[in-house]
Parts: C-alpha cells; structure tokens; sequence
C-alpha cells in the first residue's frame, strides 16, 4: 500500500504545504503543474526533493484557474480537457527527464477529479489526454464500488489504473467520501489507523452507515499541510510496517 | 537555406497570423509555448498544421508576459530564465510526440531573443535551459558579426546554434538589425530579394552604409501576418529554388 | 430602442472586433473589464471612442477565464461572483470616470451572462454585486417570458433592470434564444429587420413555431465582428429612424 | 508620524501576511490590487478589515507579475505604466467605496516602486496616473536625499506626496535603502528604536557611514510577516506615544 500525497503546490512566492517535510514518508508525489498551482521554479525545486528521497512523480493537471486553486469545476470540452491535461502532463514530464526523473502517473486535481467521477464525459476526456500521451502513465483515480466499470474503460484504451482510497475520511454507503460538512466525515487518531487497517488487510471501509464495503486501493492519500498531518503519516507508516 | 516562422501566436479566441496559409511555404515553425501567445488548444491546431505540411518544429518560449506578448523586457534571475524556458519547451515537447512529431529546436521570442543577443547573462541563462534539456535540441540566434562567439560558447554546452538572418531588415555594420524606426529599415520586393540572395549565394549582407558583411545564416526569418507577407514568402521560395 | 454592442474585446496584441467602425453607429458599448478580454491600454482606448462619439458606457463583467473568453461556465460561489463582478465594474467605472465618463450599467459577459438568465443563484449574486455598488447602476438582462418576475426581484434590490433583445436571433416559445446550432436561430436581411420592426412597434417577437410572444425590450444587441455586422446595424439604425 | 504596512498580498488559496494581527497597530493600509497579490475576495477582505480598526487605505498597484511577485522590473511604456496602474488603482478605490471606505493614496509596489525612485520616466509615468485619476489622491514615495525634487515636480502636477521612512533598514549617504545583502544593513531592536526616535524627534538617520542624513519622513514602513515583525511595530508604536 503506497502512500501519495499532493505536493509542489506554491506559486510564486506564496508558500503551501510543508513540502520538504513530507517527502521523505511518502512514496508517491502528485506534482502540480502551474495551472492551479506550482509554477516552473516551484516545480523544479520539488523535482529536486523527490529525486533527492527516491519518491515516484505524478503530475497533477488541474482546471486552469489559479486564483481558485482548480477547486471550482469548468465547463470545458472534451478537446479542452485533453490539451490542457496534455500540456501540464508534457511540461511536467520533460522537466522530470531533464532533472533525471521519470514521470509514472497522472492524478487530476481538485475540481477536475471530483468532475471525473462524477460525469462520464469528463472522465472520459481525462482518459484520452492520457491515452494518447506519448508514452504509457497510470492514471490515478478514486476507489468506489464502481471501480470495476472504470478499469474495463480503461483498459479498453490502454491505460492502467491506480486506484486512492483516504484514510481520513468516512465513506458513504455508495463508497464515495462523506461530505466534509458532514459530522464524522473526516477520521482522526484511533479511527483513521482502524479505516488503514481495514483497507490493508480485508480490502474494505466501514462506511458511515456501518456497513463493509469491498474497497481495491492501490495508495492511501495522505496530506502535508502542517505538523500535524505530517505526525499522522508517521503513524500511518508505522502501521504499514 | 531554410525558412523559418513564428506560428501559433493566437490565444483562446483571437487569431493571429495565417498559419494555414503560411504553414506550406515554409520549413521551420517556430510554434508559441503559452507565455505570450499560443495555449494548449492552440499548439495542438499548430502541431497539426506543421505535421500535415512535414514541416520541422522550435519551441518559441517566452517571458512570462502575454498582455505584453512577450515583448517587453524582464529582470528574471538566471534559473528564472532556465525554468520558465524548460516547462515550455517541455509542454511543446510532450505534446509534439503525442502528436508524432520531433521538437528539434528552441528559437526564444521578442524581448527574451533581443535580451539573449544584448546580455551575456541571459544568453548564458538560455544556454543553460536547453543544453540541461533532457534530448539535444538546436538554439537558433540572429547571426550578427560575432556569431562565432556565440558558437564557441553553446559548443562548450554541447549545444549546436542554428543562425538566422532577416530577409526584410537593412543590417547595421555591427551585424545587428536597423532599429524598426529609421528609415529603410525593412526592405521590400527587389532589395528583399537582393539581400536574399546575396546571404544566399555570398554569405553576407550589405549594411546600411554600404559595406559588406560577412553572415553565415542557416536559416531565414519570414513572417506570415498577412497576405503581403505570404507572397513575399513565396518568392524567397521562388529564389531559393 | 437604444443599440448596445460588446466593446473592447481586444487583448494585448490581438484585435477582435471593428471597434472604431462599430461605435458611431450604438448607443451603449459594453466595455470588455479585463478578465475576458480587454485590459487596461484597451480599456482606455475603448473609452476614449466612446467619448467621441457620445456613446453611453456600461461594465461588461465575466467569469476569470481568458483563454476561454468568458465562455465557460465556472462554479463560483455567491461572494466569488459579489467581489469579482465589483473589481471588474470598478476598475471600469474608476478609469472612465478619469476618462471624463460616466458608467451608467452593467452588462454580465458570455457564460455569466447566461447562468445568470437559467440559475437564480447566479441572478441573486449578480443582483447583489451590481446593488451594493457605491452607485446606482442598471443591470442589462435578457427580455424573456419571465422579465417581469426578474424586474420585481430587482427593484427589491432597487436596482433598475434594462431588458435587452436580439435583433438577429429566433426566440423559442419560452422566450429564450434559439440555439445557434438549430437551423434557422440566427437572421439576416429582410427576416432580422422585420424582427426589429416587431419589437419595436409591437413589443413581440414571432417564435420559431410561429406563435406572437409579448417581450419588452429596452435595446437591442448588435454586433461589430466584421464589415457584415456593421452593415447590419446602419440598416437596423435606419429602419429605427 | 504614521505607520504604513503592505497587505492584502494572499492570493487565492495562498496566504501571505498577518493582515489581521497588524491591522490593529497600523494607521495606514497599502492594499494590493490584484497584479502582484491580492485578488476581488482578497481585496474584499481586507477592506472590512482596514473599516473594523479605522485604518486609513492606499493601493498599492505593481507591475503585471503574480509569479514574480511585481519584484521583478518590467519594460513598460509610459502609457501602460498609466493605464495599468489607473486600472489597479479605480478597482480598489471602487471597492472601498462600495465598503463604505475612501481611498486617499496610492503607493507603488515592488520593482515598480524602486523604477519610479530610480528612473525619472517611470517617475512621470507613475505621477501622470496619479494625476489624471479622477480624484486626488496622495502618492507615497521613498524619502531620500532629493525628496525635494520629487516634490517640486509632483506639484506641479497637482499631487501631494507622503513619504516614508524605514525603520528597520540601513541608510546610505545617498539617503537610500543599503541593499539587504549587505551587513548591518537590515536593523533590529535597539538600533531600530534608535533610528525611529532619530527620525521623528531630529527628521534625520545615521546613515551606514556614520553622517547624519535629513529625511523628512510622513509615514514608517512596517512589516506584518510574522509574529516577530508585529511585536516590533508594537514596540515602535510604544515608543511614538
């Protein structure tokens, strides 16, 4: 179970997340690529970070809306999403080789991601931006109980899928994450280390209405936004060993 | 003697230049990487263009300015200039291979081309964004009567220059171009042609006060803005054969 | 019936729109506020034709979104929409008013103009950020079957509404625009003038199933794209005459 | 003597500034428009902040640099120095008006305020901005030595400037900011206090070598950073009173 966190999400000089401090307990980093956040300079300093602790790349393409961080979706058409997935893909990818890194994965962000899962037409799309990348990338998306329909169309075009569940947040009977203005929505402490438990070993989530659902993950998302975060990946860590 | 083009300049709803018309008369397209003009939409319409015309592809990266078009000068710092070029050469590159073409050099644009000519540090900055690429890719620079330096320095990168000269501007006895602003600076029809096939068949220009200058150009600037324009073009390309 | 017409819709280096040839020939230009299109050299042009010409100015405000011309929808919340809309209505009214102008209205752009007709939510925000400006401005909408309820809303607001119609657009039953992709949704020639003919003598539009729809309108949109629309507009000017 | 602080400079999901720790302690707030920090949400923020503790409003327009911050310089015109900066500063200042707040100056950020100290173009241009807006409006600027000069030439286009002192910066005999590479040249603790009490009981600064320097000084640029930076303005407060 590999822990991916999204990371190298500056801009400027504006400062986010604690970038350096949670390289070295993750083994996957999402990498913004300028669209939301992130910028050439930003990106080239967290290409460093990952190559110096030997964490895989993603790149991490989002809407292109800066000051809304790609949190507010866009209606884009497919043609659109596809060049403006391809683009932030490319430019991660060759300044990956020329910082002596291979990118591996593609995790939209923000708004496009809950897009994704939530219209077939944007996934869709998404799919094809990867697709028809140059060369082979996994395409990183959420675990639900519909995971087995979205890897038959992902496979039909060639791509393979990595399937995130979150250790932190309570699942709906549907296996989407409960909304986080809902109580209980998001898992602390014992509760969060029990979910990781339940994912690792038996493959499944306790949903909010208590009952098992079969979850597939391939990765846990975990945050580095403070120290705080950054202690509950240590422990998510520790009980992955 | 190959003719190269700035191509791809339209951004989001407005057009720029006739890159349809000009793309068949021309070898080179020097295709916008997003910071002054050209979006992800754009390139993949321009890429199109270059690949059913079998013409070669530049990355055409600029300063980050596209109110400015890239055309007003800015204090970036050295690794500033390196990053801001590599995303874009990078996007250009990842979105050429998706397309089935081979990005085989860079050409800077507008106030970062004429800042590379006129400071040896950005021009130090530029050589180190291209030759730190992960593939070799050719930097074409304005052949002036120091174009030996130049070469001699991108040699010492492993970096191989591609010159141009300017079939439509008046030369000044230092190699560099008439000011826009004097009079004869642009030549038109016969003397156009005459400086064409001067560079052409002697290796040289006539400057503004009557001397001979030694220019070894691999390649020609044209421009294809207009109608005038693309007839000029065609016949360079009538002189050529 | 005034003739109103998008304005200063150029950007950086690229042209839209005849604007010189379009503005002796309106009543209200509605002034592209920069996030579009426009900017702040266009925005003083703009406002400098107006002045010569005598043409009332109104702000002409869109989602933050230039690549896609303010065409796409964004899903900004109540306060995103409030504070953008005020930033790009101020800065327009602050240089018009340095221009020795007076913006009298405003005018939502593209997909804000078109959310704000087919969600209330979108209309509640618009409403808001035009009624709490420190002025008394009016809000220009679309004349529909349903005008009356949007004017009661917004004299609640006590904001003056302008009902705008389209000379050269075939309306649906409901009131609405037919869309362009439909045979027959736009006019021309003698089919639009008897259309303006209509509205003007007597309040209504025949629908594209042929049945009388009473809609008020306060002015008509008009276009100045290309010789073709301007054309179109003097024989609108004349008929009105 | 007043204190004078940048804020407003987050943007979007970025935070920059303790804007609400420093608000309390300050008489006047520089906001940012939206071209180097700042955005409409930001810049409406910060305005019910400034009303909440009866801090008096500038704006404090930059360069078109996001990513650079607006420290970067930038070749503009003369006219879109005026123009970009009329843009900026009617945004804010119809903004504050719709907060029920009046905007009473303007004081340039970044690069574009040590351009308008060091080139006397950029000096006419940022002065004929301010002049032409449609109010008056005062212009900060740095005291130095030749304050007088700028004086005189403000005006005699009608604008009154304020100009501001640094606390915490080393002065040169020239009566300019000793670069912050430089040893010493950044003051803290006692020799701040010191060069406070110095500027507003004698109008004058020890400058690095040790020569009494007269400024005239209106305003004390602070800092709201971090912790550290607000317990100095506290302390500087302290002592004026």
């Amino acid at each position: 179970m590999k822990l991916n966190c999204d990371l190298g999400e500056s801009f400027g000089s504006w400062q986010m997340g604690l970038d350096a401090d949670v390289m070295p307990h993750i083994d996957m980093a999402n990498i913004a690529c300028g669209f939301h956040g992130g910028d050439a300079d930003v990106i080239a300093r967290t290409l460093a970070l990952a190559k110096q602790h030997g964490v895989a790349i993603g790149a991490h393409p989002s809407y292109p809306d800066l000051q809304g961080f790609g949190r507010r979706s866009m209606a884009l058409s497919h043609s659109e999403i596809v060049n403006c997935m391809r683009y932030q893909i490319a430019a991660l990818d060759g300044m990956a080789l020329s910082a002596g890194l291979t990118l591996s994965y593609v995790k939209p962000h923000g708004a496009l991601y809950n897009d994704m899962m939530a219209k077939p037409a944007v996934f869709t799309a998404v799919l094809d931006a990867v697709a028809g990348f140059y060369k082979p990338l996994k395409l990183m998306i959420l675990a639900t109980a519909q995971q087995q329909a979205f890897a038959v169309q992902a496979k039909a075009q060639g791509v393979e899928l990595l399937f995130e569940a979150f250790a932190d947040r309570r699942y709906t009977d549907e296996g989407t994450l409960t909304p986080r203005s809902e109580n209980g929505a998001v898992l602390h402490g014992a509760k969060l280390l029990t979910q990781v438990a339940q994912l690792v070993k038996q493959g499944a989530v306790t949903t909010a209405s208590g009952q098992q659902l079969a979850l597939r993950a391939d990765t846990l998302c975990v945050h580095g936004d403070n120290k705080a975060a950054i202690a509950q990946i240590q422990q998510i860590r520790a009980l992955l060993k």
